[in-house]
């Protein structure tokens, strides 16, 4: 069965602690979190490596949410990629105790042919060169949307910005954006960044949102005010697959598409971190996303 | 004659550094800059205190701007507050070289009879005594708006809570916000300064713009990407400026009447900043204000 949407990125195990207490080996990554939030507006195929420790209910849970598992792959090499962190009081950024990468490590995505017409093609923060394997490798999608950090941004940056050259849609932070751009000031980061390729760039501002410019554009979404805020992790990549599947949904293309995609990717964002790991999903429905979709948007419409 | 809008603060003589010039005793202040902007919208008195080395042709400035000056209290003590300071390259928060307060160290600011009955009173960064002073001064005024900053938060606590609760609407910068609130998280900041008084918050988030907060609503207003920047002195009282200038232009107090008007400060912040001192407005049209607006409309329009 032919895929609309692929994302290739982590499927990981993370031990963390929050103020609001903690969990062991609780199911994370870039490809779970985005292919689980995507699931909710497309057909979503999958492309990563999980351990021997992989839980089989874990799985399931991908399948329960007709994510198509083809290129999920299951090594018996090592285990899954385990993070462990804590979040402060403030929910900011995480301190990491320690990350093995196990399986992660010798990771080499591969194609399945279901995928290779995907329409959407997300890559999720992994090595640039991987990004690029996969670029090549899809057949002319009609939309490429990258996510990186600032370990590539210091360590493999001309390989990055080959990949950024082809991608149409750059996701980054507010730091990353200043750093990768070599500017100190935000407006000419964001004029730089549209210079090395995408005509589109997400940058991620934390508690305060997000923010989409083009060359000519520019518009805001706040973040969802959460007060029941319990896990931070994954609300970047929820934020991209609400982002990225409302796209694929809708098909509109257009800058007031894309707005209302943003609007898409707060509210996933927000629904992800009421809960941890990917617990927000257990039970969610479509009138919850609509509800918040809708709070949203009176959030940023005027009259 | 009776004036709609009443703003008291500082009328400053600025000798500053930016990349893009230098300049000397140039005229500033918080409401020289609120009061020129606003006279763009309604018909302002301005209370503040100069030093006899104030310039007739800056006077000659407000006067031609149509500004209430019988607030203006010019003193032969000693010379008007003087500020020395620098901007990096990132043009972002200025070092202060010099803060000399002169005549403004005395400031006891009196309200004219005609400002009594003010219908908008702005109470720009000044001591929490002399804005809780101007509170009790005024005749139940539709809206009282104050902004303020670090100093007062640390060294006027106190007095300082008891100005904002009297007010319908505080000012305030992202990290003032924190140390205000003593929340680490900014959502949970945005709720407890909420609980202290005002109905409404303006937050102002520096290259990104601002947002404004109630109970139950945000909204976010980008800063219009300037490629220009010149002068970062007086954004903040410029975008208070535009904001209250464009409510008592079209006195409308509902949520979308403050959203237009988060417009307004965003485009009057932007104009400003393009330019040394109020250099801005030495030939500005009401056309550029309104295609100023109606650019950063679009920035927030989805449809």
């Amino acid at each position: 069965m032919s895929v609309k949407m692929t994302v290739v990125g982590s499927i990981a195990y993370d031990t963390l602690e929050t103020p609001k207490g903690k969990r062991e080996k609780a199911l994370g990554g870039s490809a779970v979190y985005f292919s689980t939030v995507a699931s909710y507006f497309t057909k979503v195929g999958l492309i990563g490596v999980a351990g021997k420790d992989f839980a089989p209910e874990h799985k399931d849970f991908l399948i329960k949410h007709g994510i198509d598992l083809s290129g999920f792959e299951l090594s018996e090499s090592g285990n899954t990629f385990n993070w462990v962190g804590s979040y402060g009081e403030d929910f900011g950024d995480a301190t990491t105790h320690s990350t093995c990468l196990n399986v992660f490590e010798s990771f080499n995505p591969k194609l399945p042919e279901a995928y290779e017409n995907t329409e959407y093609l997300f890559l999720a923060n992994i090595h640039p060169a991987l990004q690029l394997q996969m670029i090549d490798k899809t057949k002319n999608p009609k939309l490429i949307a990258l996510d990186t950090m600032n370990l590539w941004i210091n360590t493999t940056n001309d390989l990055l910005k080959q990949a950024i050259k082809k991608v149409d849609i750059l996701f980054i932070n507010q730091q990353e954006a200043l750093m990768l751009s070599g500017e100190k000031k935000f407006a000419n980061a964001v004029e730089k960044l549209l210079e090395m390729g995408p005509n589109r760039i997400v940058i991620k501002l934390g508690e305060l949102g997000a923010m989409t410019a083009t060359k000519n554009s520019r518009f805001f979404v706040p973040a969802f005010p959460c007060p029941d805020i319990t896990d931070p992790t994954g609300a970047g990549d929820s934020f991209a697959g609400g982002f990225m599947g409302s796209l694929a949904r809708h098909g509109n293309l257009t800058e007031s598409g894309f707005r209302t995609s943003m609007l898409y990717g707060s509210a996933m964002g927000s629904i992800t971190v009421e809960n941890f790991s990917i617990e927000s999903y257990y039970n969610l429905t479509n009138e919850k996303i609509e509800t918040r979709f809708n709070e949203l948007k009176k959030m940023v419409t005027i009259d």
